[in-house]
């Protein structure tokens, strides 16, 4: 039997930490006429958008938006303020945190790294000690949730009273958490939170969101950049003036983004911050009641991101093959040296009991039918008890 | 009476330079599910995508997709193969070749500028006697079509001629004019065609579209820049490893480009060559039958952009508002200078007959609804001998 056995589109249930699940209201939100992007129509949604932007984000500054995937804001992020021989420390734990130091590097500065092992994130500790030997540091660059790994920074509001003790900026590439964990701009003194429209937004991708502070928008404008395409002060002052963008605009994903805001906002952001904490839990303790080891440490566990370790013999291809074509549900292989020795659920954006508890008995039947002996009952059972919470 | 008396959505005709109107079904493809971008789900597309794009653009290499806006890819133009010191030849007549010479500049290179006035396009001539005296020049970058007046180059393939002589790239800024104007890359000895998924191809905003050529691919590997976002060398990468991205890619417009890209193939790019140019002399002819003088040079006359001088009096915020609100035909303003002095007509994508008579009509009734007259039925007589050729 397959699950194409109608011969219709079968809807896969897409756990990745990014594409996601999109509402079917903030895909239809996408068919709409072509508009000017230089005409009220567009302003109109433009304002909106900020409007919205800034009531998630709790930031005072205008937010704003590239057409771009998330790595285009996180690199804006570091071309906008650093310059040749400027300090940056930053957390590298996995793929996306040792693209940050190689950005940083790109332009010149010199990257201080807070490292830890795969699966595990820097300390709060490492970074007091990196300020206090570096304390001309211009900027600190936390990836706030190791997408590659599973592991996440718990000490986010820490980091932002030490940076103000320093006069460093804080800099967040949120790409895959924000909006599933809390991290308002203003109250935690963060001065750039990057992230993408494709993760705990559950909005299609193709648009990056920015919010920042009024010291981050003050340096750029101080010594702006050169090029254009990630050139903040040019998205500022269009803004600004007219409501538009610099570079046309991703409009469909516009369209969408700002159906998501209105969900986002209707659910209240401290609601989404829990319900991304209680899946998560009660994903880590069904993958247990299993049988399988949860990959990575224990403190350092993402909200967003599950990872769990393969049996011995189990093959990654074979284990995800079967669990996409028999079970319809797609999860995430592992980067670099850990692909095929660890897979990554992504529990977020929609991500509610149903999705948890399709994808625990898919993954403990498919382990079954592989051979791979896994308690179904004592996943589920461990599941709904942190569930019964929501 | 309004467009909007029965209080639905009213579609108005968007006759600008891109975004532009997009047919139902390309729009429909994006209501999609989602997929992983990491899947064969996803490379099965990137496969069809390539194979399109290397028919449509008839190049060699496979053709390279941003989730971005085409400023992006002219920015990737320059930041992949320009280092300090190097010479680059650029056409400036408006604001985008303006934008090109400021990136040039950006990277350290020297711009060679072959200027001429806004509504005119630089000369053959004038790029020959720049290589002369600049032998050792790198690249020579053409802004094939200046959107913001409405001139374009009319002598690219001689310019491909010329560069192969003297060994300097041939990139072509071809985002508004790509699929509406003759530019295959082979057999016109281009190097880099940089456009975008808005303009001429009928499809919603949100991707840019790269073609090169072998030898510009081998110089940028030899060379590779630093930053990530436009990093072509790890786009062709991780294409030609595993068919996808390397950072998460605008999966609605990939939907939609994949789309319009079946119908642009079943068209053919001649038969587009020969639409986009009878509709252009149907609306210059139209214009000027109609009482209106044409903006800019007739020799550098685009067949994509059509600009128009206002009359005396007109004022551009009242003609296009009335435009815009009495008979839902939508188009743009001027540039700079020349905000207020010029409208301009995006004749591209889906242009035909019913597009360029609705937007003729629709124009000369509002300059006599507003106090100037324009003789509508030579206008319309004007269009119909272009038109009786499609």
């Amino acid at each position: 039997m397959s699950i194409n056995a109608n011969n219709a589109t079968f809807q896969k249930l897409i756990m990745l930490p990014g594409p996601t699940n999109v509402p079917i209201e903030v895909t239809q939100a996408m068919v709409a006429p072509s508009i000017g992007h230089r005409t009220t129509d567009f302003s109109s949604i433009m304002k909106e958008m900020i409007r919205k932007g800034k009531i998630l984000f709790e930031c005072n500054e205008d937010v704003i938006y590239l057409s771009s995937s998330g790595t285009a804001a996180v690199e804006a992020s570091i071309t906008n303020i650093l310059r040749k021989d400027d300090k940056a420390i930053v957390t590298v734990c996995g793929e996306f945190g040792g693209r940050v130091s190689e950005q940083i590097s790109s332009v010149g500065a010199s990257a201080i790294e807070l490292v830890a092992d795969y699966g595990d994130f820097p300390s709060l500790s490492d970074l007091e000690r990196a300020l206090e030997k570096n304390p001309d540091t211009k900027a600190v660059y936390i990836v706030t949730n190791e997408t590659s790994s599973g592991a996440m920074c718990h000490w986010l509001k820490e980091a932002g009273d030490l940076t103000s003790k320093y006069g460093a900026f804080l800099v967040a590439d949120a790409v895959s958490n924000w909006g599933a964990d809390k991290m308002p701009l203003e109250d935690y003194n963060i001065d750039f939170i990057a992230t993408g429209s494709q993760k705990s937004c559950a909005a299609p991708p193709g648009l990056a969101m920015i919010a920042l502070s009024k010291r981050y928008k003050e340096q750029m404008f101080k010594d702006p950049q050169k090029l254009h395409f990630l050139n903040l002060p040019r998205y500022i002052k269009m803004s600004d003036k007219v409501k538009q963008t610099p570079f046309t605009p991703c409009l469909p994903v516009y369209f969408a983004l700002n159906k998501a805001f209105d969900i986002m906002i209707e659910e209240g952001m401290e609601n989404r911050y829990v319900r991304h904490q209680v899946c998560a839990k009660a994903f880590y303790d069904a993958f247990e009641a299993m049988g399988l080891q949860l990959f990575g440490e224990p403190k350092a566990r993402s909200n967003t991101v599950v990872s769990i370790a393969y049996p011995e013999g189990l093959d990654d291809k074979e284990f995800r093959g079967s669990l996409s074509k028999n079970y319809g549900v797609v999860v995430a292989g592992g980067f670099g040296d850990y692909a095929g020795k660890i897979f990554r659920v992504g529990s977020l954006g929609m991500i509610n009991e149903y999705y948890v508890l399709t994808t625990i008995s898919s993954i403990a039947n498919n382990l079954n039918r592989l051979g791979f002996k896994a308690n179904t009952d004592a996943a589920i059972n461990a599941a709904l008890k942190n569930l019964s919470k929501l």
